[in-house]
């Protein structure tokens, strides 16, 4: 069968090749892959900037955002024959720390979790994979091929579940939100912070193209000046850019027991000169929280489909700006001017962008 | 009656004045005064670096962490002449937010609160008081005269609350605390982790003095050198501080999943070269949580009122280094080499240090 395999470490490295079917194993559920999202850890992967491949392989099949088909599930797996569903990225060590053992994967305290298409597992750029039950998410069938946005949900599903947990630390009646990018990941953070009723600003520098009225599609507001010409300070803020300069503005301008999320990667060795005296005395003495996430456990999953189940679809479909072919794969790779979530179909060898 | 009083924004301005006694009103407890702890923000004030008088006045009565004794209380209220009381800090404003009407005045979020001795409020720096009876905190009489720890172990107790709901976000095994910084604050944090069980290692600059005593004491690990060479990273750390590289190390150099709690203030304007890029994914990667927290609500100086009650009274002793009385209150200001807690007596004329 066809993969997209790469091998980390070496940029452009990445290539369709031909590889073994999944072999048969006791209890497993044989998925057909449908589409696979792109995202930018993939695009670091291509690069050879991160990955690592299956112990004693060189090379790995890429790909974590992912939506299949089921064709063949065990009795008793809660799954059957036709099901939509998504595998679940990372899995814990066989010798689990505290936190994978209880299912909080997302939470591993000792990095020993493997992860599929990025850390040492095989992804889901291939025509069929085989999964144990309990690592596939069953995913609503009105949703369709839109159920390749459960992965990058579930990082905002996680995100916004800690931010309510920390937030009621104290008494806490949040209403305003500001999500800063409006990639795929800022926009759904937006998604479920309008669902929740909060008003939300949006920061993205970017003036045309697809994001300001996706943006206020969802009725939030979008800006592209600095974080302190915004009117209030917001009460939540996710950060998904990573930008080191933006991650330091939005910690100085939180409102007084205001909660920052951390949800974007950035690159290290960019050094800004900080006046760190000043940043503590304010996280202090308005009793601020900043906090940093990753990743997604079951639950989070879970989240995520009842947050997609009852979101728009025609703003949901909006958000997948370009699909290709898998014969056309790298196309999805080089990134477009108005691109925000590009999938890759692994059906219709026709689709186009 | 005699009061220490100072002109707040002028430095050196502090003297023993002579002023009126406190006005009777309806429903209030006369307390006479025993004893006065000096802490940092008393000497910011001193030096005219922090602080602000009653409105319409020049002067302020300093002092905020006190220990009083009850001359007359109303029926009631709970409080009987004799009782040993310490007066809250913080007061909502008459038009609370959110927040302060719930009784979380230490979380407020407009800054519209005062604070005796330091923000528009006379503080309990003077030889009788007049308060409410929700103002006032009852202590074991048991503690005697170590009740003027009660103060600055509110602060601890707060932040020991916020750290175990901040880290209740997920499944929750810590085991190792670090603590920077062995003053007041700093020990009163180790002896509220060793309450909980937990191995805590204390960094301080300092190697001789009774500050390694104090933390050995409670059989806690006191270290001289640098965070990077503590043995293992530390699952909750309470940075007493205020210093920003070590704020920086202590972000760096916690666990995966790791609570860093900031109780310390820094001045502004102290700049660092900082990647803050490798910080942010560090914060994200590992799912930290680095948060700031001052002052505290009453249910933290009933929680303190139990962390000193079931304290070792003998350690809790040492920690007063010096006792003043209040004729030589210049002499509690100036700080010594061997300082930690120094109390100014406005009971005993003869107490020494």
């Amino acid at each position: 069968m066809r993969a997209i395999t790469v091998q980390p470490g070496r940029a452009n490295s990445a290539e369709l090749s031909e590889i073994a079917e999944p072999a048969a194993v006791a209890n497993s559920v044989l998925v057909e892959i449908l589409a696979l999202g792109v995202c930018g850890t993939d695009v670091e992967i291509l690069r050879g900037e991160y990955g690592w491949p299956p112990p004693g392989r060189e090379r790995l099949v890429l790909g974590h955002e992912s939506l299949g088909r089921v064709l063949e599930a065990p009795a008793g797996s809660g799954l059957t024959k036709g099901d939509l569903v998504v595998g679940i990225v990372r899995r814990p060590d066989p010798v689990p720390c505290s936190s994978c053992a209880v299912g909080e994967w997302d939470m591993c305290r000792n990095g020993k979790y493997t992860e599929h298409g990025i850390k040492e597992l095989d992804g889901f750029g291939c025509e069929r994979v085989r999964l144990e039950p309990d690592r596939l998410v069953k995913v609503d069938p009105k949703l369709g091929d839109l159920g390749v946005l459960l992965e990058p949900t579930s990082i905002l599903a996680k995100a916004w579940e800690q931010i309510e947990r920390i937030g009621r630390r104290a008494h806490w009646e949040p209403h305003r939100v500001l999500v800063t990018g409006a990639g795929p990941i800022g926009l759904l953070a937006t998604m479920m912070g309008r669902q929740r009723g909060f008003e939300v600003d949006v920061l993205d520098r970017v003036t045309d193209g697809p994001k300001p009225q996706l943006v206020r599609g969802l009725g939030a507001r979008y800006h592209t000046g600095k974080v302190e010409e915004l009117p209030k300070l917001p009460d939540i803020t996710i950060e998904c850019t990573g930008a080191p300069s933006l991650v330091v503005d939005v910690m100085k301008m939180s409102s007084p027991c205001g909660v920052v999320c951390l949800a974007g990667v950035s690159s290290g060795g960019r050094t800004l000169s900080l006046d760190v005296g000043g940043l503590n005395q304010s996280l202090v003495l308005e009793n601020d929280v900043v906090f940093g996430t990753v990743n997604a456990n079951r639950r989070h999953y879970e989240a995520a489909a009842e947050a997609l189940a009852k979101a728009d679809r025609a703003w949901l479909s909006r958000l997948i700006t370009r699909r290709v072919p898998l014969t056309r794969w790298q196309d999805a790779i080089g990134k477009q001017p108005h691109d925000v979530k590009v999938v890759i179909d692994f059906q219709n060898a026709t689709s186009g962008s």
